[in-house]
Order: C-alpha cells, then sequence, then structure tokens
C-alpha cells in the first residue's frame, strides 16, 4: 500500500497530549491539581495541546449536583485557574456552563479550548444521550451553533463523545449530526472529548462508531475518554488516535490513568493498526476490579467483608476483591446452618486459603433457635421461605456488625441471573453497599471462575463443579425452583437485553410456559432490584440507573 | 360584571366528558374495560366528547416498558377496540405511537381522537418534562407539527401536559412553544389530557399555569388529570375547566376517580370561580392515604405490618395505614429492648387501642444477647452504633418474618428529616416495601399528627410531646447527634428543594459549621436511600427517582 499524506504539511509536528484521567466527581480542588499536574506533564513531553474527557472538571456523571448553582460556579472557577497554565499549551477541557438565553435549560455540556491566558474556543454539546444510564437532557440544552477553532494553524472540530454516535445506525437517535455542520468550516482532524463506559461490547462498538465517522468525513479523530469508576459505571479508557484510512494508530490501555503522546506528523508514515487484544471475559475481569478498587479508594475505605457460602458467586467475589483491595484487606465470614454441607465449610476454607484472606468461622444456629423460639408462638409450625430467609437476615447481621465495627464495606455477592428472578434475600443475601456481579450472569460467573484458574487452580475446584445451592433448607438445590442456568441465562438475555417480547422468546424455542413464568419472576421482582446496592455495570443492560421499571405495574403478570 | 359569551354559538350545547381515571400500569386489559366503561357512562350522560388522561392506554410513568415493541404494540391494539365505541362519541386518548421516521426517538406521546369509528385526529406531545421524576425524552421524539381538530363545530387545540406549562415562567425551560404554533389555527378551546403528580404546591401551581394559558390565548381550557398513585407517584386529580375569564367553572375531586360533566353552553353564563379549598397539611394527608392505598391495591395486597416502638412516625405511619386499608388489616408489632422506656410500650398501646389494629408484643433481648454472645469475641468489649444497629436488624427479622408467612407488606416509618442525614439503620428500621413518610419532614410530622387528632385523640398526646429518641442507647434522644427539628428541617428543605449553597444558607442566619455537618451528613448518606423502599411523593423534591445524586462524590464533603 502507498504511503499516503492525508494532512498538509503545516501541522505536521503537532505533538498532542492524551489525558485519560481518574477523578472524583464533585472534588474541584483534587481534579484542579490532577489536570495542572497533567498540563505540566504534557508540557514538559512537548505537547502543543492536551485533551481531557467530557465535564472533565466535574467529573461524570455528576447527576443533580449540575442542579446547584454552587457546583457548576465551582467549576467555572477551576477553569480560571486553569488559564495561566495555557499560556504556551493548549487546553481542552469540559466543564458544565451556564445557558446565557433564558429559553430552554440552563447549562451547556461544553468544551473550552484555553490558551495564551485566555479562552479561545468553546463549543456546546450537540447530542444529549438520554437513555439507558444517561440523563443529559435533565440538564442541558444542546448546543445551537457549531464553530471550528484555528489552533497553531490546525483547524480542529471539537465535538464531546456522542456527537460523533449518530452515524452508522440504521435508526439514528437525533435528528441532526453536529459533525455535518462543523464540516463546512472544513476542519482538518476532529477532537472528540468523552465520557463512555464500559460494557463487555463498548469497546469493540466504539471503534466502529468512531471509523464511521473518519469514512464519512475523511479525517482523523483523537478520542479521549476517562479511565476508573465512578460508583456503579466503569470508564475503560482505551482512548484513540485513527487515521484518515481508519487505523489505530494509538490505543491507550484499559481501565488505567494515563497520558501519552501523539505526534501528528506520524500520519505522514504508512498506517498500521495497533488495536489492543479485546477479550471479553478478560474485559470484564479488569473492569470489575477497576469497580471494586474506585469504590473503596473514593470514598475512603481500605477493607472490605463479605459472607463465603462455599458456592460460585461469593467465590469469584472474594477473588476479585482481593484483587482489588489486596488480600490482606478482605474479610470473609463463613456463617454455616445446620443445612450447610460438609463441602461448603471446606470449599470454602480452601478459597481462603488460595487468597491469603481472613477468615472467621460464626455458626448461624446460636441465634436462629432463639429467633424461631421467639417467633414460633406467631407463626404457627411448618418451614416455609420464612424460616429460609431468617438465615441470611442473622448472616446479614453478622456481616454489618463487622462492618460497623471495623469499618469494612459488605460486598454484595448475588449474581445477574438471581437478581432478574429474585432469587434472593431482601435484607440478607441481598445486602451489601455494593454489587460486584449483579450484571453478570450465573453462566458468565463459571466464565469469570474459569478465567480467574487459567493459571492455576485459586477456586477450587469442586465450587464450580457441584450443583449451585442456596442451602437454606435440607437438600435443596437452585434447580428446585429455577431452570437449569444454561436455559435460564439466554431467556433472560433476550429480555432484559435485548427487550423481546414472550412470543418473540418462545419463537426461538423456548419452552412457553417457562418463558411465561420467568418473565412474570422479572418483573415482579423490581421491588427487591428496587432496594439492591449500585451494581457495577458491565453489559449494555444492568440492573440500577440503566433500567427503570416500574414496581407497580401488570404487564406480562 | 356584564355577562361575556365568549364562545360562539356554534358549540353552546356541546356536553364534554372529564374522565378522571385510576389505572394499573401496563394493566392493558383492565385499562380498556374501564375506559369502554366510562365512555359508556359519558354516552349515557349525553356528552359528545370525553376526555381521558395522558398515556391513558398505559398509564403514568410506564418507564422502560416503552422501550419494548410488544408494550407500545399491546396499547395500539387498545386503541384499534376503541373505535368501533366512538360511532356516536369523540374519545380522546393518549398512547405512546411509534414515530414513523427513522431519526430521532422511537416513539411520540401521542393524543388520539377517535370518532364515527375511526381516528379523526392525532397530535404529539411537544414539551417532554425531563427533569425530578419525568424522563420523557429519554422515550419519546418531541412533535414537528401542530394542529387543530373540527369536532362538532368546534375547533379544538388539543396539548398534553407539559404543552402547556412554558409559559408564566421567567425562565422557561424549553425554547418553543406548541400553544402558540397552534393558535395560528385559531382554535376555540384547549383540551390539555394531563399526568400531574401531586406535590403540596402543585393544585394551585396547575390553576396559576392553566390561568396563565387562558390569558395568553384567550380561550377556555379543559383539563383532565389522573387520580390514584403509581407506586411512589401520586396523582390527584383535580381536573378543571377554566373559562376566558380564568374562572374555575369545575374542579374534580382530588385523589377520588371520577367521571363529570361540563356544557360548553354553561360559558355564557356569568363565572363564578368553584374553586375547592386546598389546605396543604390536608392534601399531604389524603395524598398519602390514597399512595398506601393504591400501592397494596394495585399489586394484590390487603394487610400491611409495621413496627410501633411508641415514637411519633410510626405512629402516624399506622393512622395513615388503618385509614388507608382498614384497622383489621394492620398488624403492628412492639418490640422492646432493654433500652426501652415505660412510655414507649405503653403509648404504642394506646395507639393500637384507639386505631383498632392488631398488635403483637415480641421483646428483642432473647435474640439480641445470643446474637451478642456469637459477635462479642470478634468485636471485643465497648457499645457504639454496632450494637445499636443490631436491634433494629432483629426488629426487622420479626417483621419480615410476619410479612413472609402472612403476606403482609412492611410499612417503612422513616422521615424525611432522618433520611436526609442518615439517621436511622439499613437493613433495620430503613427496611420497608414502602416509605410512607419518607417525603415528610419531622416538624411536618408533627403537623400530620395534629391533623389527625383535630377531632379527637388517636395519636395519643404523649407521643407528641415527649423528646424523639431511637431508644437504642441508654437515656438517647435525637438531639445527641441532630440540632433540634425545627433548626434541622428549615436547612435541609434549603438544600434539598431550594438547591441552595452552603453560603446562600449560612447567609439565613444559620451557624455555619452546621450548615456543613448537615449538608455533608446529607450527601455521605446517599449510599443508604439507594437502598430504600419507594418514598410517597408529595413535596417537589422527594428522595427517589427525582433525586438522583452521585454515591461516590467529593462535592461539599
Amino acid at each position: 500500500m502507498a504511503i499516503v499524506l492525508p494532512l498538509q504539511g503545516k501541522y505536521m509536528r503537532m505533538k498532542i497530549a492524551l489525558a485519560q484521567i481518574n477523578i472524583t466527581i464533585g472534588d474541584f480542588e483534587g481534579t484542579a491539581r490532577k489536570i495542572k499536574q497533567y498540563v505540566q506533564q504534557a508540557r514538559n513531553g512537548g505537547a502543543r495541546l492536551v485533551i481531557f474527557p467530557e465535564l472533565s472538571i466535574t467529573g461524570y456523571p455528576p447527576r443533580d449536583f449540575l442542579e446547584f448553582e454552587d457546583f457548576v460556579q465551582q467549576a467555572g472557577a477551576v477553569l480560571e485557574q486553569l488559564k495561566p497554565l495555557s499560556r504556551d499549551i493548549g487546553i481542552l477541557v469540559g466543564l458544565p456552563t451556564p445557558n446565557p438565553q433564558p429559553e430552554g435549560k440552563d447549562l451547556h455540556n461544553t468544551a473550552v479550548l484555553l490558551y495564551q491566558g485566555k479562552e479561545l474556543h468553546r463549543q456546546h454539546k450537540t447530542l444529549l444521550p438520554t437513555y439507558d444510564i444517561f440523563d443529559e437532557y435533565r440538564y442541558f440544552e444542546p448546543a445551537a451553533s457549531w464553530n471550528t477553532v484555528e489552533f497553531e494553524g490546525l483547524r480542529l472540530a471539537v465535538t464531546i463523545c456522542e456527537d460523533l454516535w449518530n452515524l452508522g445506525n440504521e435508526n439514528p437517535l437525533y435528528t441532526i449530526n453536529p459533525m455535518a455542520k462543523l464540516m463546512s468550516r472544513k476542519p482538518d482532524i476532529i477532537i472528540n472529548l468523552s465520557a463512555s463506559p464500559f460494557d463487555y461490547r463498548h469497546a469493540h462498538e466504539r471503534i466502529r462508531v468512531l471509523r464511521a465517522n473518519v469514512q464519512a468525513y475523511d479525517l482523523p479523530i483523537v478520542y479521549v475518554n476517562y479511565a476508573g469508576a465512578q460508583t456503579d459505571l466503569i470508564f475503560d479508557g482505551g482512548s484513540l488516535v485513527i487515521d484518515k484510512e481508519g487505523n489505530i494508530r494509538k490505543e491507550l490501555p484499559f481501565f488505567e490513568e494515563k497520558l501519552d503522546f501523539f505526534d501528528t506528523d506520524e500520519f505522514s508514515l504508512p498506517g498500521q493498526d495497533n488495536e489492543r487484544p479485546k477479550e471479553k471475559i478478560s474485559l470484564i475481569h479488569d473492569a470489575l476490579i477497576t469497580g471494586i478498587r474506585d469504590y473503596f479508594g473514593k470514598i475512603g475505605f481500605r477493607t472490605a467483608i463479605l459472607g463465603l457460602s462455599g458456592g460460585l458467586d461469593s467465590a469469584v467475589t472474594a477473588a476479585l476483591a482481593a484483587r482489588a483491595l489486596g488480600p490482606g484487606n478482605i474479610t470473609a465470614l463463613l456463617m454455616p446452618s445446620e443445612f450447610s454441607s460438609e463441602s461448603s465449610v471446606s470449599d470454602a476454607k480452601a478459597l481462603v486459603r488460595n487468597l491469603g484472606i481472613n477468615a472467621e468461622t460464626l455458626p448461624i444456629t446460636p441465634v436462629f433457635d432463639p429467633t424461631m423460639d421467639v417467633l414460633r408462638p406467631y407463626l404457627g409450625p411448618g418451614f416455609d421461605v420464612t424460616e429460609e430467609n431468617i438465615q441470611p437476615r442473622i448472616r446479614m447481621i453478622y456481616l454489618m456488625a463487622f462492618s460497623n465495627r471495623f469499618g469494612h464495606v459488605l460486598l454484595n455477592t448475588s449474581n445477574k441471573s438471581e437478581l432478574a428472578v429474585g432469587y434472593g434475600t431482601l435484607y440478607g443475601d441481598l445486602a451489601g453497599g455494593l454489587s460486584v456481579l449483579g450484571d453478570v450472569y450465573k453462566t458468565q460467573v463459571y466464565e469469570l471462575a474459569r478465567y480467574i484458574n487459567r493459571n492455576e487452580e485459586i477456586i477450587p475446584q469442586n465450587i464450580l463443579d457441584k450443583p449451585p445451592s442456596a442451602e437454606l433448607r435440607p437438600g435443596q438445590k437452585d434447580t428446585d425452583t429455577l431452570p437449569p442456568y444454561d436455559v435460564l441465562d439466554p431467556i433472560l438475555h433476550l429480555y432484559i437485553e435485548e427487550r423481546k417480547s414472550p412470543s418473540d422468546i418462545i419463537e426461538q424455542g423456548y419452552d412457553a410456559a417457562l418463558v411465561r413464568r420467568i418473565l412474570r419472576m422479572v418483573n415482579r421482582n423490581e421491588f427487591k432490584r428496587y432496594q439492591l446496592a449500585p451494581v457495577l455495570r458491565v453489559s449494555p443492560k444492568a440492573f440500577g440507573m440503566g433500567r427503570r421499571m416500574p414496581i407497580v405495574a401488570k404487564y406480562l403478570e
């Protein structure tokens, strides 16, 4: 292939720094410090322009903090602080800015280019994602004008995240296209400030969409994303430079804060595609570890506690937490009941040894029995879900006592399959400050376990081999109430991720009565999920802010 | 004042039926049945036109059910069923309809007028509320064309809820105004299909906004709202007919399903204002009762359980629940500990007698002691928040055991003041399927109690008189940790409802250190509120879907 010189000579020598930062929402002091530090680093590396992600001064998503005038003013004050630093380097940052018009929403989502101590350019975001976990039209008025900016001989088309995402879809979400508007100004390069949360499809999808833009506009793109987690949302980094031919000239690491450089004169060299490998289960694994690490780090907690049942979900949660926080910072409680099998305790103990985490064993019978003594006169004889639920609730009391006394955060270990059908005890095993596996179906938890074990047996093989059980009554198995997970999970996926109707799902070959029963379970258990901790999001449709269902309703019931 | 004949003679005799219905979201069968029944009733009463609320076929808000094609198709199927009924009467209903354009959101929020067996007119909603509890731009593309419809000699301007709300504000939320567009067609009357949830300001606000429209366009308005609750949102009814002079010719009852008639020839009679009285605390009282009644009724539960501490919040919750569900359907558990005062138990028992509800007394010491026996070796000596929290968690186990065995729904009794500052135990007293008082500040709970007692002492006076206490350690008082509620509540109101900054609040005369401490408590306790049951919304800013704050953040901390 011939060497192509896609860009004019005039900007061959422009070095750009991509600042893929990880910040805490609303931490204006810490963020200002970090941005200044990275500006310095960019300058030291010879960059003429340093690019930060979308809303880089507030963090993303700031949610209803945006309704506080004070919050927006504090962001503006940080912008002022940055101006003097831009004397000899362009600084491209994002922040909410007041909409000067009386009509419309009070704010814009804005990218500002600082240079030579003042504001050289501002461009508001046009396409405001308002779906799934996004609520941008709640706060922002879209841009009504579009302009490029001349910077050091290069004409930049500055766009913000979704502004480039209305392309390459058969069913575009928006009626206008800001990049098309900017094209009339004949830009040389597209810059995109992004805040694009991870899901297991996203890294591929992002490249597909950016390439569609490269192709449509015949321009290279520099794309800068966040790294790190904001509660449930995990930003995967992976900032990109793509040339006019669609080659990935640079792809920053995943889940890792990083400043890196790209020199535009490299565009005149032959294009090589430097795309990083993207293996789904490895990305999910790293995303969950990032989610745990930043949840703790950003709220200022170091240590976690969880219940180890001897089952798969708590084993995988413990393994991920040990990697995220260090094994010495994890305490596991083994809390057997009279229904716990011998192997549950021995498997859990083997896991504790393999991971090197702390563990204590606290039986629940000494509390279960007196609880039943108090309740029996009212409940009468019998053993049903009432007595089953009391057991995980006693475990919650133990776990929360450790949490309260020692400042550990309780990790929830429920998986997406059981959360979907309501197979869990409210205020029992559904408790916890953060749900680690709540967006991971049971069949994917098995995959994660095998991935964790890929080099050595960390999770004892017996935990993977034995049939799943809640062990709340003698001889209980998950399959007493639920179909096997390799049947359940695809049905759940079709309903939750794909939003298929019962008849669509049945058409794919699943038993009609089973499909109806499962969808009814999903809908009837919204009330439990409503009270669940934030769920680390790794799929395109996670429980939580991104899936908003009525609790009181009769659809498909 | 002279008699004014605001409308031309041609439609003097048009009788309109306002159908202020109460339906369950997604209950297509039940809703179709109810709409048909009301159409029949309207026809029997001689109406030429019957008007239902916004999205009357699905219920409001359908939330992410709207992402299911099947859901939208089922709504369309109900519309088809209604056509034959429109042979001799106009039926104006609301439903989601597919957007035929590939660009933009997939749906419109549409009002359809059926007549003579077919669709005579459809108008999409233009202004899509996307703030507080509203998410309409998540689903809907706004209208891009506007037209009136000739119906029986009358030219109707059909609008949907928010379409009339961009008027009378100094800071309009939208850049366009659909009613101004419709005016070019010279309509005779404005019709508004609404789904406007209650808050204690709303009934006044609604009249103010509608009058601003009357004044701006010199047209009468017929406005139809829902009655009844959808989980946390309570629709107060209060459907209106307002004449050109701004007189309220008809105002339907609050919180009550009702079909009523208005004959347009009454517009030629002298205007009398028939506004119903609107007393804030009485509206809140009725709203909460509606919220409890419909939550239970629509999920098919009849009975409630709650813990009675002898304090004010549980007393008021019990009184409201007894009114909503009938005293025989309420079971209260008295669960004293060694820290409970004598008067707590005797006050609670007096309340039980006054209300005629069921009650049982179950001490928690027989479980607390063995729990501490298990935990003490790990926790070591001492008594802090750890031991305090164990007590409400044991109570939760009792309450949930009754709930599981007997099918009672657990009512949460926390008030807005304590939820705001995190004064409550997660998985303890914060448990429950529905939060009754979670949007009522403590000072308002006192007002509610006095209102409930206005004719006779239902809530024992001693419960109102004694200082509030959680009774989790010897001699504990709320004021050990919190300022008095008449100081706390106004600060919380300024921050939560008014979104004021610390400096704004301090300027109003509150102690600076106190203000900072309280706001920090509010922000640090998002994680607890995230796991709270739905909160019946009675204020302009309730915890839940309408207030979306980051959990991991550093703003004002």
